[in-house]
């Protein structure tokens, strides 16, 4: 390999690693109507369409054991995947799972993790159709592809955002992320006094969102029940800055959002304090809450401004304007999409 | 954890460890036709049947990039996975990868392993249409998800093997297997004395058949033209032995296959000699050469009899006979499926 260039992963990012990875891919197959770029691929099957979609867990990257209880991670590891399909405005179906471990994992460690692997399918009305077990020198690999179906006049992609529509998120946001903090702090705090007990009570709704989180089927059947279709969605799992960004983008617009409208829980308030955080930044980049973020058009405002469950942030502008947050105090800034860069770490 | 028996999972095995994490998985999706148990799962398609599998192949387990070229890594990643589509008597269209690698990686390094999954895309005419990059420790993980179809009276599960049908391989046995033990030495030579040059030229074939395996789509479209439709199928990844109980097993069938019908090239039996190892234990252990093993009904065997493609090695028995392997000296003996094993390294 002496006489190859050494360009670091870093230097790409994620998304534009996939981008220069996946470039000159012609696609054969009539079938497969949208490939690369969306939160799933999107394959005919005369009448409905099938969603597609995979997800890797790495050990030290996306969980630690530590801290994580191999039920909940299994269960999380089922609900981050069909959240891409939820994202897709279709309804998850089947997954088949791929996990890679260390000889350190016993049958009994394996079998806790799969009851929440099979707990998340149950809820979510899922089948756990197959998979591929192997071994790795270290720790824990999880890969999750999901397979979810939608008729097409219902598929909502990122590219769909227009000029003046409402961008909305669902649930609260940076939950997830506060929780993590939490878990960090007491493991450093247990790894300097192993006799300390964690203090974890006071914390319960955002180490939930963190270990345990749930998948928004739930606003896609409301969106079902309302008679709304949205012009674009993706699932935040990057947070919420990356995942305007991708909306954005893909649809050749800007968008203005506000500080003060962005649905915080009073204990991601009080904790993202507690930590010197501010915690509308909680909120715009921590990751890992797996809410919807979507575009509505204006005339559907109706249908969802008294919803507990669903909170307009702003809207869509031209491309010109660029992405901008306005403070609290009206100022405005552009938002950066931070993200999780898991390369950078 | 303390309180947990701790079972390793080696005393399980793969398959064992699949059937004990997967058992209490109801099956809620009216789609879903065949789950967990053979080579792909089988989803419901109003008219079409498709067919899903998922490989995950990890450094140190399945490829040491020591002397595995990255662009025949992503090739073979591409291979091993859709084999399992063809085993099913389907054609694999689609294909969904996630990988992670540590930050020795370059983006330059990456790109030589897409370039080999873009050439096996463009050979077996499929569309790459997504997946997820992460960042790892150390090393490099691929896990592939393929997506592909079948008219459902075409599809070939394991379980359809009867008494006196005539089973069948694709190609020839063993040559992955002895062109990885042949890699092997010469990786020690090497690492014993760092101006040899490893010798090579003379395993072009075998190292060829582990390196840039193919998967058999030739045999499920010489089917199609045939006539045929085999009554089980599996691929034979992990070894002849180990596949044969597989397809014994689940058609609740005995076998008697002959050594001296088994497919071995040449070069596969120099090379075993070479290597002070009995060429027809290469052929029934040694796993990764992706031909089929297949079961037809005596009516079809004038159709195949001539084919230099397929070997005919023996037929299937009552349950009660078990599986035997008869030498080239007459004695008979039961053949165990070693397989690869790789929860044992």
């Amino acid at each position: 390999m002496d006489n190859i260039t050494f360009t670091p992963v870093s230097v790409l990012g994620e998304f534009g690693l996939i981008d220069f990875l996946t470039k000159d891919s012609p696609l054969v197959s009539n079938k497969t109507i949208k490939a690369v770029g969306d939160d799933c691929a999107v394959i005919d099957m005369q009448g409905k369409k099938m969603l597609l979609t995979t997800d890797m867990m790495v050990h030290g990257v996306h969980f630690d054991l530590d801290y994580f209880p191999l039920q909940h991670l299994g269960y999380k590891a089922v609900t981050s995947s069909i959240s891409d399909v939820y994202a897709m405005n279709g309804i998850a179906s089947q997954i088949i799972i791929s996990i890679a471990v260390s000889n350190h994992f016993s049958v009994e460690m394996l079998d806790l993790l799969y009851s929440g692997i099979k707990s998340a399918c149950e809820k979510y009305r899922l089948d756990l159709v197959g998979g591929d077990t192997t071994t790795l020198g270290k720790g824990l690999i999880i890969n999750i592809s999901a397979v979810g179906f939608a008729d097409e006049e219902n598929i909502v992609y990122r590219n769909g955002a227009k000029k003046n529509e409402i961008i909305c998120v669902s649930g609260d946001l940076g939950a997830a992320y506060t929780g993590l903090l939490v878990l960090e702090r007491e493991k450093q705090v247990y790894l300097v006094d192993k006799d300390m007990e964690p203090k974890l009570d006071d914390y319960e709704y955002i180490l939930r969102r963190f270990l345990h989180p749930e998948a928004r089927k739930d606003i896609v059947e409301l969106f079902s029940q309302l008679k709304i279709k949205p012009t674009s969605m993706i699932d935040i799992s990057d947070g919420l800055s990356s995942e305007l960004h991708h909306i954005c983008k893909q649809s050749g617009m800007g968008a203005k959002i506000f500080e003060d409208k962005l649905p915080l829980d009073p204990l991601v308030i009080s904790t993202a304090r507690e930590l010197n955080l501010d915690p509308g930044i909680c909120a715009l980049n921590g990751g890992e809450d797996y809410e919807l973020l979507f575009t509505i058009s204006q005339d559907d405002f109706e249908k969802i401004k008294n919803n507990p469950d669903i909170t307009p942030i702003g809207h869509i502008t031209d491309d010109d304007y660029g992405i901008k947050l306005i403070t609290k105090v009206g100022s405005e800034h552009d938002l950066i999409a931070q993200g999780w860069k898991v390369f950078n770490k």
